[in-house]
């Protein structure tokens, strides 16, 4: 038995006030939905609050619909947003790469295992050369080439591609290129990015080429939400691995995959239960 | 402001019920009291339930007894056990100690500067070489050697400063002697102890030769607390560091000391913090 | 520019003895071949002697071999034990694996990038799930099938694969059958196997059911070589993550993946750079 | 027996050129040193060399000086800068402080107990605070209280207090005034500073109030040589510790310290060791 074979995850968030809690619980209560796990935070410095339970109904009559509909009166009192996901839900995904394929291939094995409770719908790229890796998955592929002057059309034939399929995520898995502000717009809140994560924080190019230079003795990786400014948007997962002098930048770069693989998985992961709280610029991540 | 400088603690246990996560949040919700954080946990296999509710009282005239006295009524419905912490709350505490002290100059290093909400009643050893760090910090000591023909009187000496200082907490750290199952018994659920962990797991004596003839590459350490087993109760918490093959077995005991004040001070600061249940062998810690 | 793009390798190693490390960069000097990387070890307890030196021939017409048979005669006076390795080396492997797969996928995606320089000449499994994995990297697939009374064929089976083609590394990617000792010591100091390690080490089946009992707070990896107890042998390298208890054995088994490929492919990378050194039931790794 | 309690250490640096390593080693033979530890690196990227070698004469008439003033004039063709270090030897240290005592009282901690091969000569502060926990360990304590208008004087004091205490080191443990550029210049390569290492980087006052918008998952630190840019200096080590949503700035100040205190001692240890070779911006530790 996994952790939450069974579970529906109700999760939500609204401003701080007091009965947030009791309004989410004893409506479980009262629907006869056990609740298995069950964290909430209220932030005092920004005065919100977050909440996320996992439940198996107890009624064989459970209705999803109905207790959706029926909740939602209840938090319209807090103004309070929320979502209920039923258990094995697999949430419809885009994946945008370029050429580097390390963390498609990491997220293709977790999904084909069932790891990850993805339904990739497409895979999309600037670049030819991964169409044999999503292939090789049945995963359909779109090569959608972009120069400086087609940019506006590429992004609206990706944003086709999303919006054809319903995918409710998309993952930026290595994709290269710079999203404009308006995709960047539309998609807040449900496309998430790696990004290389080097202490000191490195701007501009070539930032392995710099840490080399620095001497650093980490280099980690950060997975978040993308926002206008690409690579800073709202931290979901960090980690870290250790590197020493003789690592030249090409092999802070090799180091750099391992880790950008396991904290893609894992954000990706987090988000996909229903852990991930984003509100303005940072994310609550309740019981990761 | 950090986090829980004002906030209650309500911590329960009982056995799995529909409606234990309710009985305790809307109590919480008459008695206006906000809730700053909550986490609970439903463990299928052992059919248990955990809850732990951080909260602010809204009412000016709260009265902490009459909290408890009157959730008393409620959770006895469920035979839920449960405890009721106040802000500031500092915990009665006495350490055990041997000859090497770095375990216990750590714990009062974070004790001066209020990290850990200890009240240090004494430190008790079977050798005197620890008597000026105590002094230092104003703490009374107790030596109280030990032989295999005086073990029993010198355990009850021992009882006799914790009965007398009132402790609620017992801290091993790095007390060298083997607790007879009667005293590991009377300090059940409120003892914890440090010990090495070594991957493979070694018994019997000079564990870091062993791990030495091994080539480990790690070495760790698991805060947890005693029973009838000394070295192998409930687990806390643990940590690890690496090694490689030039650490001789003393280094190996050196790279240990890090690792054991760490993971000992993390264990400690859960226990304070009412994150931890015991339920048979194992623990929960909710929200760390 | 990589780390080992352009470098040979010496490794070698013998008794201690005054003049160990001369032997060897006195006739790197003489040869005019640039020193990039130099680390020995010198083993009080075992008396033993270890040393890898990353060199550029500085002379046109270097030859290995000619190399290889004027350092033989410098070496026999110390009994030394050693392997030159000429840059770009791809070491010839055969792969075993049962129906697990996240250690194989691992191992083919860093070999298909050209992280590690793996010839790859066969994969053997006693099942056929994992025949599709193989033959999409263009893989030879051997399905060889075990039972009880099969097992001294099968093994042979398997040995006439390594020999005929001409394999030098054998790697158990969670390869679930126990080898005989007979295979244990033809495959001795070259087959690397990943196994769990788990805090406090649990003997007997489904450890993952018996950590979850503990409650341990920590999951692990080794990497080592087999010998004839099979998960003992000399330790390579060893990884942790965290779990809590939340995680249920099915989750601790999923933790457990991630941990096992990353410490097998450390474990492999090691070998494969001429790093580690066997010697008795420990190793010794320079320079990782 | 620990790794070094015999050995001498000679470490040294130079321009790349062919027979950098056999000049040391072919010396270290004919003086009969039996190199226990040997590590060399020739950073290809600056065109750098450095060795470090850890040996135990084996004559009993073994002069440091003899053997430094003999090595010179061999080192002197290669124009390399060495360092001999006699077993044993403890580096004079002065230790500056302000209020923050974590990292003061874990290098105390570490001296007392022998772990560190310090000489602490004397601790400087411009605050009274930290007097008592000096005094404890018998430490001469020199307040120097610092305005902007007498920066230049309290300077002037702290480094007559290095040289009339012939203190080769300075720590730097959080030490909470920027140091001239004529003071970072005087003290180049031998003031070790502990600095936070936050991600991403943030510029500018309160970090950990920044670190806490930006919803980091990982805070750091970082020991470094000082330089005139103060918080950027050359990397010795580098360290993190995972944080959450519900760390707020002060709970992630008190997350750090530990952080802090560890990669202090750590990066100390390397210094102390020889193991640190500062080159330009960075460093190249070697056999840690």
């Amino acid at each position: 038995m996994s952790r939450m074979a069974d579970t529906w995850i109700l999760a939500a968030q609204c401003s701080s006030r007091l009965g947030t809690v009791d309004v989410v619980t004893r409506f479980l209560k009262e629907q006869q939905c056990y609740i298995t796990e069950l964290n909430s935070f209220d932030d005092r410095l920004s005065e919100r609050f977050f909440i996320r339970a996992e439940f198996r109904p107890e009624l064989d009559d459970f209705c999803g619909e109905t207790f959706h509909d029926a909740f939602a009166s209840r938090a319209a009192e807090f103004a309070m947003k929320f979502e209920l996901t039923p258990p094995g839900k697999r949430t419809g995904t885009v994946i945008l790469v370029s050429k580097a394929d390390h963390c498609l291939n990491d997220l293709l094995y977790r999904y084909r295992i069932g790891q990850l409770p993805l339904d990739i719908r497409a895979v999309v790229s600037n670049h030819p050369d991964l169409e044999p890796l999503a292939a090789w998955h049945g995963l359909p592929f779109h090569y959608l080439p972009v120069t400086p002057e087609t940019k506006a059309q590429q992004e609206a034939q990706i944003q086709k591609v999303i919006e054809s399929t319903g995918a409710e995520l998309v993952i930026l898995a290595r994709y290269m290129q710079v999203l404009s502000p308006a995709m960047c717009e539309r998609l807040a809140g449900r496309a998430i990015n790696i990004h290389h994560s080097l202490l000191p924080g490195f701007k501009g190019a070539k930032p392995y080429h710099q840490a080399y230079e620095k001497g650093v003795k980490l280099v980690g990786a950060s997975a978040h939400y993308i926002n206008n400014d690409l690579d800073e948007g709202p931290i979901i997962a960090q980690g870290v691995e250790s590197v020493d002098h003789a690592h030249y930048p090409e092999d802070l770069v090799a180091k750099g995959r391992d880790i950008e693989c396991l904290t893609l998985a894992r954000g990706v992961s987090y988000h996909l239960e229903r852990r991930v709280f984003l509100h303005g610029g940072r994310t609550v991540v309740l019981g990761n």
